[in-house]
């Protein structure tokens, strides 16, 4: 065990990789190697990459790690996460890999992970907070985090990234759409992508309005000096990916500046130790439950003789 | 609070619509009143309607309640629960029930409503739990629930549906980001919408070819006979509906008939009281902890000496 974790600091590729695997399958010893891990962590900037399927994300983080790879120079070590819903029909993650391997594969530099979100609600942002904090041990250092969707899932994986890219394109439904999908709340750099597209001025000119009107709210609240810029790319041919990254790092020297690198870390981690109270308090009251007395009161829930909320005060009550 | 319940059961939409504001607001004693209703519950149909954004599900999910409705006859009452992520930029849900309010404001026998995610991941999908139940109480039968996005918080959603459609449109993306979406294991029911568009053939033959896959899947796995329809529709102006009324018609009567509804009233059910001891459990320990100790640990959590797991650890060792 020992062992893992330190070829895991020396760059050991395969080593993070069996690690990475533990950490998804949740089996083996991993959270022990990952408390040994810990003290190591802490350093990484994760850049939280989001936004409807479609505005070509995956091509976009390509870029981005690679400006960011030929900005930080030799010896540096960019990593990757793409958070996919797992599917049976296409095998889910093991096509996103095959797919974006074309682009990085011959550099030994950048390590590329996809998660498949196999597991419950909550299980996935945990899996991939966790296999983050493994590549941050081992020295990959920004670590990118691609979610696919707009749904809650990346509002939650918002909440790990230190930077969230909002990635916007033309035609993906209207404007209402756009904001419906809550991501431009949450976006620090907002993307129009595929903006060699004839449409892509008008969704530019209608997130411009809607950005105008949150910057407004958010000082209001909360006296937010930075201002989230929009930027326009053609991730096909890595255009405007050098003003993309230039956003990027200054919005990494701002949050160390303001203070928001510390208040955003201390969020996070309060997070991680209360989700696993929770699951740890669940699960000893779990192992000491009177299964009959259980399954009896969930019959009378299914036959609408009383409701789940009664069922659950039952049962705290009489541990009692 | 007597009084309420009984009017609500009395088919009155401004009690109802009351209850569903305390409900997404976690305010007042709406637990009692549901706790109340419950009896009167577990006979409505719940429809869960999802895809990615721009595939025209509002739409589709108006013309499908006002068939719905036609079928059902006089006195048929139907509900619809659209899961909007909120944002500050548009005033969230209130624009969605504006936008989508010209269609059956009329109609005294739809009953309309918007849901913003304003709470944590987990409350946006029971504040919708709750709303069907209260619909349910009151009388609306089927109950249509539309999710916006392709991420977790829709799978999530199903599983309170007894039915889920999936729709798609031609042109949101390739075909790999359908199947990325995790969207088509899911399906009871799956529609390509905007039929009308010339690039609709290739998405149908497309789809059509990964259902066959999945078919073979599910069969081998579960040996489940629903055999998942393709409907193509164009819901600008109602085409297709008809034949997607009969689809939904058809699998409400193959759920009772297979068993298929109790074994997902069970789960659903199970779920629901899982949840509410888990949080419950989780605030009894919180209001008893020694606060001081708490930041004391997330102090060496954030100086990245313990790990959230070791804090977590130590925190449940020392309260035994």
């Amino acid at each position: 065990m020992k062992a893992i974790a330190d070829r895991i600091q020396e760059g050991d590729r395969l080593a993070l990789a069996r690690l990475i695997t533990a950490i998804e399958n949740d089996q083996g010893d991993y959270q022990e190697i990952l408390d040994e891990l810990y003290p190591l962590t802490g350093k990484a900037h994760v850049i939280g990459v989001t936004g409807p399927p479609g505005a070509g994300k995956s091509t976009l983080v390509n870029c981005l790690a690679r400006e960011l790879k030929q900005r930080k120079g030799k010896g540096a070590k960019i990593g990757i996460i793409a958070v996919d819903p797992s599917s049976p029909f296409t095998g889910g993650a093991l096509l996103g890999d095959r797919v974006r391997m074309g682009f990085h594969a011959i550099d030994a530099d950048i390590f590329i992970r996809s998660m498949a979100s196999r597991g419950a609600l909550g299980g996935i942002a945990l899996a991939t907070d966790n296999t983050a904090l493994a590549m941050d041990a081992a020295g990959y250092d920004p670590i990118l985090i691609e979610t696919v969707g707009a749904g809650q899932s990346e509002v939650e994986i918002a909440s790990l990234a230190h930077t969230t890219i909002v990635v916007e394109a033309p035609g993906l439904g209207d404007d209402v759409q756009a904001a419906k999908a809550g991501l431009l709340e949450i976006a620090d750099i907002l993307v129009v992508n595929k903006a060699e597209k004839p449409a892509a001025d008008t969704t530019v000119a209608s997130l411009e309005r809607m950005l105008a009107l949150g910057e407004e709210l958010k000082e209001k609240q909360l006296g937010v000096t930075w201002h989230v810029p929009l930027v326009k790319t053609s991730a096909i041919d890595c255009e405007g990916i050098e003003d993309l990254t230039d956003h990027v790092l200054a919005h990494h020297q701002f949050l160390h500046e303001s203070g928001a690198w510390e208040k955003c870390d201390l969020l996070r981690l309060s997070k991680q130790v209360h989700h696993l109270l929770r699951e740890s308090l669940f699960g000893s009251w779990k192992a000491q439950l009177d299964q009959k007395r259980y399954n009896d009161l969930m019959v009378e829930v299914m036959q609408h003789q009383i409701s789940p909320h009664q069922a659950a005060q039952i049962l705290l009550n009489e541990e009692r």
